[in-house]
């Protein structure tokens, strides 16, 4: 065998000269490029390798002495890599947030790495900076709906930004809260604000006992990050019961006043529009008026449901995003962008500007460059992915897709409600739904002995574990599972399946499939007979 | 012109049937394999098109209401995007941290999009978590070498992370920082610790007055914004004048004993090796004991310098880092992996728990989901990149690519310090060096006439502006520009030409067009005019 030599006239070929067509790298983008779906069902196994399997190919932990050909390379990656990897784009994985992505994100990825542009400035972005601008002005548009003066006045000033682009949703939540704190305790007569003085002497300059974030049990768990990395401490984040799933106005009000008469300042109210758990959205515009009650900053996670704003169906599902002062948003999700595409807005285009920082070298103030108030620093130019989707998709096929997505919920959620034997934990609100198996003869044994609720709830949690595991070894489909009060069941916690409609490949044919595959997986389960057994039902069943 | 239809039938052909061989998409990515420098040199126009003219192609800021075929929108992206961006793979682009990618990154970005896993767990990444742990043991093994039995209990366990991967080396400070600020303040008693009680409570259960970070002048402004999102203020990030570019040990000391006396903890000390103005190296054995004896955290930003640790010929230059708590990397600088490869590591396996997190629906307790001690949430597999050089490269190429760079440095140096009309401010201790514009003329008429050298000096750093941004606009080549304090100018604060020697294309020929450019000009400009007439020179010099 011919071995790879450390020569700079080899490491040179490496920069310079890509191998020819034959090589295995060009085979492996031939075949992406031509049918990715077939691409993925030949290569990824998604069978039931153990992840103690896997970890074996990646034991070595120093860096290999010797250089290797780029085609033997391939071969490995697609062995070990490629093969026990996940298969994102199948229709019959329907356990997360990421789907199918459209075709042209492939020959982009190619053009983006080409360019390998570097957005934190002007000088190594060039016309990748405006571009990352308008894209920010558009969704800050499709959320605001400022006027054209208000775009003309802030979309390519030096002195303002409309939000920033990250890579996804933690670090927009984060940004957003950030910005918020900065400006809760903005300088003031002597003091210099918290930016340059820190958290402690702000509270004292204030005269706040502490500083709290009001949210409900649904907040994603980046909430909790935040108030953790900017100083507030995790125990500082309320998360407010949420029977509905959705945040009560009138107990945040009510738990705002409480907080701040006893010196203990709001600094926001985070409002979700689609929980990751189920899909819920906080009643947004009455969260509106209790931010404002509260004298607190407005910000709605709606990474998941932000995209509902391009149908004019459904838009009104997040009545009052509108009066957020900030908004997270993950292209990544219902948008179909390739990972990696977070981004937060402000409504009021000044607001990052507490957040703000220059340096000798770049980010000088007057100019434009993106990093001067990003919580990033170098990043990479994938705003163009959401530019390139905006225009090729618009407004009306995003709509359609959006629409085709819930539509599907809708239709999935009514044969589930039609099947003897599951129940329906949670309806969709967006495109995410949770149910559970619960076979008729066991809810009618549950009708008969109610004093055995909580117990067949156990067993029942404990089928739902082991029918998802099985499942998503066996690698034909996945769904997801979480866990859940759920208020017809007394509040017990129950495990369920969650899943999440967002791909278009994935059709009725599938959904029936998936249904079926889970009844057939739980009869053959210990966690099945056990269940059986209790409730005195016969294998049969 | 058939124009594109908002249709499910439409969308479906953009998620499932790429266009034909002879689509424009197509097109752009068969010339990008064939021949990248081509296609850049080609579609990248590079001149001087001002910020505001290329702002009038992304004016729109509202959502196109309707779609648009692939090959329109990849005709429009052509033109008005890469013809606007930066060659950044042009030998003759040497003002910045990014060089020419070697060319089996372009095949692999697509492969990534096309898998698209989410790294922030394992089941929306499989085989990538393994992988990414490997990088990460493979990186570590680098820095502090521990023995095997220390990778095999580390590498793969549920209860340990050696490192996160990251956008880049600003959520890596950010992240280190974290980590050492919430050991700083760690659970004591009844007292539950920063991360869930919050700096206020923590500050005053320890009994300090503040919290500070000790760095030197040089370092990187990420560090700033640290000291900010965390809580301390930008004004208890201490940064020590530094007049031979790198933090004076005893001086460190001195300041921090100081501040302890006072009651205020000095969290860290961040050693910088290779700042990003001038590529300096603090010394790092020694910061390492001066941390030892204020007993804080010891920080290395390696972003930029890190690589030099493949290098066994310059490996010493970067002596005492395996001594830090912890340590940034940035695999799109030195390490030639396309922009979103930043990584953090810690000595101590267990020093990420200080900042782990958990949620009901993924990164349960016990399980392996990168996702629970990570800044970020969702993430793609940038991994695979670095775990592709390294291997594609090996130790010895990376080697011989650190080596090549910083001969060609040295040989610049040696160019600029034989040259009549150039001076060398900086040496290159890496491959990255400074110098500017000083005609022999000019050097004479100062050494004669000492008290004008503060206004020639402004005079030459005008020359110095004009002539870097003329030649950023001319196109055909880039070198940046910054502000330092330099001791042999009386340490006035002179602006300089900065080049990064990171590319293995750039050639001696590229370097010696580059001094000529810059002096040709130079001639042409009002400020040339103007030194030569306040020196009293004629225009023939």
């Amino acid at each position: 065998m011919i071995k790879a030599r450390a020569s700079m006239e080899h490491l040179f070929r490496v920069f310079t000269a890509p191998e020819g067509r034959e090589s295995k790298l060009a085979q492996i983008e031939r075949h992406l490029s031509s049918n990715l779906a077939d691409f993925l069902s030949q290569h990824v196994v998604s069978k039931a390798t153990s992840l103690e399997d896997i970890e074996q190919h990646f034991a070595e932990f120093t860096v290999p002495e010797e250089p290797q050909f780029v085609s033997d390379h391939a071969e490995s990656l697609l062995k070990n890599l490629v093969a026990n990897s996940v298969n994102t784009y199948s229709p019959q994985f329907i356990g997360h947030m990421t789907s199918a992505l459209p075709y042209f994100h492939l020959p982009l990825a190619k053009l983006l790495v080409g360019l390998n542009q570097n957005l934190v400035k002007i000088e190594t972005s060039k016309a990748f900076t405006p571009l990352e601008r308008q894209v920010l002005g558009m969704m800050h548009q499709m959320v605001y709906q400022q006027d054209a003066d208000f775009y003309q006045a802030h979309l390519h000033s030096a002195n303002y930004s409309l939000g920033a682009f990250c890579s996804g949703g933690t670090i927009a939540n984060i940004s957003a809260l950030w910005v918020a704190r900065n400006q809760c305790l903005a300088p003031q007569g002597n003091f210099k604000g918290i930016a340059k003085a820190g958290l402690h002497s702000a509270l004292q300059h204030y005269g706040y006992k502490d500083l709290v974030i009001l949210t409900s049990r649904r907040g994603h768990y980046s909430l909790s990050k935040a108030a953790d990395i900017l100083g507030l401490g995790r125990d500082n984040l309320i998360t407010l019961d949420c029977p509905e799933h959705t945040l009560d106005p009138a107990l945040a009000l009510a738990e705002g006043q409480r907080l701040q008469a006893q010196g203990i300042k709001v600094l926001a109210i985070v409002g979700i529009a689609g929980t990751t758990e189920t899909g819920h959205i906080d009643p947004l515009d009455e969260l509106a008026d209790v931010a404002s009650q509260l004298g607190c900053h407005f910000h709605v996670d709606a990474a998941w449901g932000g995209a509902m704003l391009f149908s004019n169906t459904h838009r009104g599902l997040l009545k009052g995003i509108e009066r957020a002062d900030s908004v997270t948003l993950d292209a990544h999700k219902q948008m179909y962008v390739p990972m990696g595409a977070g981004m937060v807005l402000f409504k009021d285009a000044n607001a990052s500007n507490a957040v703000r920082h220059h340096a000798e070298y770049i980010l000088r103030a007057g100019s434009k460059d993106l990093g001067a108030s990003t919580l990033e620093g170098s990043r990479n130019g994938m705003a163009m992915m959401l530019y390139a989707s905006l225009h090729i998709f618009g407004r009306q096929g995003y709509q359609l897709l959006i629409d085709n997505s819930l539509e599907k919920a809708h239709h999935f959620a009514d044969m589930i409600n039609q099947h003897d034997d599951f129940e329906l934990t949670t309806e969709p609100t967006l495109c995410l739904l949770t149910y559970r198996l619960f076979p008729a003869a066991v809810l009618v044994y549950v009708e008969q002995h109610p004093q055995q609720a909580a117990k067949v709830n156990q067993l029942l949690n404990d089928l739902t574990v082991a029918v998802q595991k099985r499942q998503r070894e066996a690698g034909k489909s996945f769904v997801s599972r979480t866990r859940l009060e759920i208020q017809r069941h007394a509040g017990q916690k129950l495990t369920v399946f969650r899943v999440v409609l967002a791909n278009p490949l994935t059709t009725s044919e599938h959904l029936q499939d998936i249904l079926q595959e889970q009844l057939t997986i739980a009869k053959q389960t210990h966690a099945w007979q056990a269940l059986l057994n209790y409730c005195e039902l016969q294998q049969s069943q």
